[in-house]
């Protein structure tokens, strides 16, 4: 089956960059072939310059080998073969009306047969817009609803607590799901699983699409691109501080350049930068300490 | 004792600020005096938009309080009280041919008489110019050798080890020194301790300004700033992903402005960056790669 998966995660890659260049209208996608020394690879997508995306990275790969000792541990796992293959995106636009968004879907196994699903798509508005949020929140329950009602607010949870910054006090956007070591139960069959795990990825390029035409074409001033410039600090901070999978791709010797093409083009970091009172940038601050529900 | 270091180190911030101010010609430093609701404070200086700094912050702060289980363990105490007082400092100039300098003497005490002087200073020039990475290590050097002539060769390898960015495989800059847990022996009085770090104090705005005054009045080019701001985000990457100051600092619940102060304004990542063959850039890229002992 993990050929069936590594087949299937890589034709949702080719669709959502077909799908991203046709909105973007200009930029193309670069494409790099990778090898990991300890076995397998990938294959890195970049988009750079262009009209909508500054900066974009859809990642595939499909490695195995052998965890280290301490990883074996941490995973709990007696057998120390693994493989593990993911689809993996950030995308910074140009225009801060635009939000940021991220998706990840991932399938790890050991030698031992034990297995899981991962994975999550997540939104960082630079400017808060609450329909936009609950629209984008909606989408979201629709696809994990299909499979079983627990899941949205579980996973919008699971989101609020792992996107979370914590020496800011504040959540790195709205939030979306996230979810890891889905395994088979009474309820859901390995296929179903996987299933669910290709469903959320065929959904981020519709969801996304439906986010970056509020805002592609909206003119914007020198203090909303600083206000970009700033939530994009933040957003590095996050990636560079608590991210898991950059930490475990750092950690693990892992594709330097795919690890941190999740990093924007050019960010800032001004100190003690406050927010002007009854402005839109501090309405955005607000919402991402209060993480509201979004929807009912 | 604590006291007078703390006193003595908040004279060594002051000491650096008017120097930096009077280099600058332009800007002038803005404070900020904080407290720490766990005990004690700080008088964090910063300065933006000058002249030769872009963004400079010259940290001062004495804090006392109760250590977690976690470390206290890691610091092998056994009682848990403790007094910390540092000076930290990073400057990043406008202009690429200045190197982005970083300083930092602290002193740490714990309840049951326990205490160790620790420091460093290290240079990141965008530009590695091995003459200047010389001058720069002669003048720690004989700093060091005022005291023991087996600080220099000892305290340069840790800074080497220490700016270390592992994922890139590259040093930060051309190093310094580095040191830490210095305690009292049959040859270092704790006066003599004291004395060793207020003289890497006061070494560093000497230091500083003969690398400034060589490169702040050279013109630079597009290309010149765009390598700037890519070094910079290299430097970002060290502090938010190794630091052990920044990760204490933040994990700690320290003062987040004042731990991240050390970050530059703008900075910049681009997809697999390559420098071209024979280019000053190549040239410095193969000197952070070698780690050279610039001094016999």
């Amino acid at each position: 089956m993990r050929e069936e998966i590594a087949k299937r995660f890589q034709e949702i890659q080719s669709h959502i960059c077909n799908n991203l260049e046709k909105l973007d209208g200009i930029a193309k996608f670069e494409s790099d072939h990778w090898e990991r020394p300890g076995g397998g690879g990938g294959h890195t997508r970049v988009i750079q310059g262009g009209k909508l995306l500054d900066k974009g990275g859809v990642n595939f790969s499909a490695v195995h080998g052998v965890l280290d000792d301490r990883m074996a541990a941490h995973l709990n796992m007696k057998l120390k073969d693994f493989f593990a293959t993911g689809v993996s995106i950030v995308l910074h636009p140009n225009n801060p009306h635009v939000p940021i968004i991220h998706m990840n879907i991932r399938y790890f196994e050991g030698a031992d047969g034990n297995y899981w699903f991962g994975g999550g798509i997540d939104l960082t508005p630079h400017y808060v817009i609450e329909s936009q949020a609950q629209e984008f929140h909606k989408g979201l329950k629709a696809v994990c609803d299909k499979y079983d009602s627990t899941y949205y607010p579980k996973f919008k949870k699971w989101a609020d607590e792992y996107f979370y910054i914590k020496h800011r006090a504040e959540t790195r956007g709205v939030g979306g799901i996230f979810f890891d070591h889905l395994k088979a139960d009474e309820n859901h069959s390995k296929e179903d699983l996987f299933s669910f795990v290709q469903d959320v990825g065929m959904a981020f390029y519709p969801l996304y699409e439906q986010q970056a035409v509020l805002g592609m074409n909206k003119t914007f001033s020198d203090e909303e691109r600083e206000w970009q410039l700033i939530r994009r600090g933040r957003y590095v901070e996050f990636n560079l501080v608590y991210d898991r999978g950059t930490k475990f791709g750092l950690e693990t010797n892992g594709r330097t350049e795919s690890i941190l093409m999740s990093l924007p083009t050019d960010a800032r970091w001004m100190y003690d930068y406050q927010v002007e009172e009854g402005s839109r940038e501090e309405e955005t601050i607000k919402l991402l300490k209060k993480v509201p529900a979004w929807i009912s």
